[in-house]
């Protein structure tokens, strides 16, 4: 061994409860580079799932149980739907290792310290967090190391966190890629209602309208979705249950923003009905600033390498 | 000139009127397979089009006048937004050459039959068209020969319309690459209004949705675009002018399908507000075959090369 390769872990043992698309590419991209963590332990209540991770060698232990993954675990982190957080921490927290961290990947950030935090023990550090990134797949095989490389990895902790845990976390996260940044929880919850809630509700409505069409006007919007419909299709194709999750944990900020959203439809459609053009030139003439934001932002990338939640 | 190539063009001048995106884009096709077409004759009324379609070599021939480009020619293909139809078809009839076949591109097909029809003469074979390809970006250098592959063509022509005319310009447009099909003018006004229009009219919506909120909000929307409001930026930066007039002439379409995806939507936030999950998860099940529909029909390409109206 060389000593530049005698580098300290930044955590000696870690555990990603659920193995799915998020968990399957963080487990990746952690054992990617030699030496960022020691030993890898990764559970799932699925059969098939920890069937996947032992057969493409995601870590160094697979479990049914996330206990017994998390035993003398130094990083936990939950990577399953919202709605098994309160469930999951009451069944972790007597495991958890004194001084350990945990965290999740969810993208809601207000609900993981309603749910999590109480049932957790005072002397493990919370650290709420959440990747934007991912794309439509789902499950073990899906996941792939470059999934963070370039993509911003929030993080949310509650007041009074300890900084060193934060640092540690962040550090781990940035070596696998991403770009860390903390962020106020309720703040978190508002912007990626505008970013990713209420886009994908609206993806899975404007498809759920089409499935409704009669029987051959419906075979003939898949065969012509070229025009957009194609692209509505693709976000709406995501995992049901983590979306279902979404929607229940951040009601309040997709209530909101969907009422700014239906204010201002029904006024484009009002423009539409009596002639209007000028409003709708208007309109479209200044999204498209917003869409040069976003360029310059470097946001934009393959939507099929990236449009998680 | 061997044998193999001394075929005969399928229209011996063939003159398109606005080089924007589509324009060049068929321009570059046709021009591409030597033999195709004879002489290629392109008119715009910006100074800034024609002299980049100079610089770019797009055609034998750059007109300021549409009835310089189309005089003599035996395909006159109108590449302009569907407001322009009126009067173009009015400021060309005259120097229509007998038997030329004449079409357009626009994303709309009752429109064109309403507006242009009316001031053509007898003697030419009008046959409205529609290619379902495109991206977000506009102007003589934005386009590419190869837009046009794998992606469906679809003519409109009236009842009554010259068989051979149809058959003609259906020829050119597989030898280009494109899937050719036939359909009704208002039957394919319902489709695209589903799969294109009322798609990116929701897309518009939300990225004005997002232009309205406060400033700091506003740049980390921006900077968090990647959770899915990026695709929809993509979608709302595409040609304002070009869009304003595909909804003011599919009004009837368009209004409907609205009509319907708000009702849908308001269902979803119904179950959003009293927290019914099942709700949620059934209709987020059910937009996963249409997904599914959707790849297999092979209209999935990466959406930068392909999402226009």
């Amino acid at each position: 061994m060389t000593e530049e390769t005698a580098v300290e872990p930044i955590f000696e043992r870690v555990a990603l409860v659920g193995i799915g698309h998020i968990g399957s590419s963080l487990a990746r991209a952690v054992k990617r580079e030699a030496g960022l963590i020691g030993h890898l332990a990764i559970s799932d209540l699925d059969a098939g799932a920890r069937a996947k991770a032992e057969e493409l060698n995601l870590a160094d232990s697979v479990h049914e149980e996330p206990a017994d993954a998390v035993a003398d675990a130094d990083l936990v982190v939950l990577c399953t739907p919202i709605g098994t957080y309160r469930a999951i921490s009451k069944a972790l927290a007597p495991h958890l290792k004194p001084g350990c961290v945990i965290s999740d990947v969810g993208s809601v950030k207000r609900a993981p310290i309603r749910d999590m935090q109480p049932n957790l023990p005072e002397n493990v550090h919370f650290v709420p967090g959440h990747p934007i990134a991912g794309t439509e797949h789902s499950g073990p095989e899906s996941g792939f190391a470059e999934l963070f490389e370039g993509r911003y990895w929030l993080l949310t902790p509650p007041e009074g966190t300890d900084r060193d845990a934060v640092a540690k976390l962040g550090r781990l996260y940035t070596a696998i890629g991403a770009l860390v940044e903390e962020m106020d929880a309720d703040y978190h919850d508002k912007v990626l209602a505008v970013t990713s809630h209420v886009p994908h509700l609206i993806a899975y409505t404007i498809v759920g309208t089409a499935v409704d069409l009669e029987g051959h006007l419906q075979n003939d919007v898949i065969r012509f979705s070229a025009g957009g419909f194609r692209d509505f299709t693709r976000i709406a194709g995501s995992n049901p249950i983590m979306w279902r999750d979404i929607f229940l944990n951040n009601r309040e900020a997709v209530l909101e923003i969907l009422q700014r959203f239906t204010e201002d439809l029904t006024a484009l459609q009002r423009a539409i009905r009596w002639g209007e053009g000028q409003t709708l030139q208007d309109l479209f003439t200044r999204t498209r600033a917003i869409r040069r934001g976003v360029i310059e932002a470097r946001q934009e990338v393959p939507p099929s390498a990236d449009n998680r939640g």
